[in-house]
């Protein structure tokens, strides 16, 4: 019997992948003079992944990724000029209207009647304290919940902060890898909701069709009645 | 009767200035070709004032400024290798090992056998909790708060979580803007342990002296006694 749901934030509450896309092929477009886009996604892929551990998740880790690599493309003949819409990408990304996805605005006023909604994000603080503001939604949920990562550790630390069992919470989100695949190991349950783009880095083969507390839901507005399934 | 005590961590636990001091001086000699020091200066801090609001504290958002202000000081003509030595910089910052200042190897323990700890502390949050990993002070402390800004609203929602009353709340730190103001408005003690160094931004001109809650230490080890009497 569930009684609190945490919820993502980005790309299941609201659009996130999107802006980094469009991030993405301003960026390809701008060095397409020093190499084709795939060879350009492949080394700002390859950057990001090596200073994962040291920027962490966010926009601002992406904006210096980015501005490395477009050093090393360019073999150091990057202009300031190019530099700058770099930076001027990131702060449009920072500042980019939090855009609801379908159901999100019906869906969660009305599970915070039935259930105590945690939004458990990753990333950084202040982009996400900032989105969860402009998003309307803060009143529905309990508490908020920033982590630098949503590995094992990091939802049993949530269990603790706020006195839950396994058995009684469920996990909703559009990451397989952050969301529903930690909290199944753990014993509690995972509803899927896929977004149509997914980052290469949150990408997973394995699909738990065959746990028990495994659910996917493809609209948002079916979630209420699998949750009161669990 | 004071049952729990906050802390301060950056240059109240660990040295943390100084990294920004050698960092700006690096950062004045690559852009000595340009402008003078003091203009250099001048701007940067512009620049980070303006990007406070999108970037938040921390080592990533001060180096995206230090980019957009390199740009902007050579009017674009700021070479690629240039901008790799800056992105270097603020990769070595978020490397750099933690320096614990002195005392609070012996006094953190000390107090945490009769306190419950909490460390509260801004910024950047993969880098935090990687620096409070390090310092080896983990495990004295009952919680870690990460906020995005240090005021009352912030630990007022600190307040509430831990469930604590201001008049058992001691909050230790080097800046009176951050650390001593806001908790001392509150309700709560507060006790300035001075740094030889003071970010422009965490300057203010107002010290407390006649708030019957506020003390100041010159060093650490005077902790416990000063907690001991308030």
């Amino acid at each position: 019997m569930i009684r609190i749901i945490g919820f993502d934030a980005d790309d299941t509450l609201w659009r996130n992948e999107d802006i980094f896309e469009h991030a993405h092929a301003r960026y390809r477009a701008l060095l397409a003079r020093y190499h084709p886009a795939a060879e350009v996604d492949r080394v700002l892929f390859a950057t990001e992944m090596r200073n994962l551990g040291l920027y962490g998740y966010g926009v601002k880790g992406f904006t210096l990724s980015c501005v490395e690599t477009a050093v090393e493309l360019s073999q150091g003949r990057i202009t300031g000029r190019e530099i700058a819409e770099i930076i001027a990408t990131g702060r449009e990304m920072l500042s980019h209207p939090v855009e609801l996805l379908a159901g999100v605005a019906e869906v969660v006023p009305q599970l915070a009647r039935d259930y105590r909604l945690l939004l458990i994000t990753k990333g950084d603080l202040q982009h996400q304290e900032r989105k969860i503001a402009a998003s309307g939604l803060a009143g529905h949920f309990h508490a908020v919940e920033i982590v630098s990562e949503k590995d094992g550790p990091a939802y049993d630390r949530i269990r603790q902060r706020h006195a839950l069992s396994w058995a009684e919470f469920a996990m909703v989100g559009n990451s397989l890898k952050s969301d529903i695949l930690p909290v199944l190991r753990l014993g509690g349950a995972g509803v899927h909701v896929p977004y149509h783009l997914t980052w290469q880095h949150e990408h997973v083969e394995e699909v738990p069709l065959d746990q028990p507390r495994f659910r996917r839901v493809e609209r948002l507005a079916d979630l209420p009645a699998v949750v009161a399934g669990l």
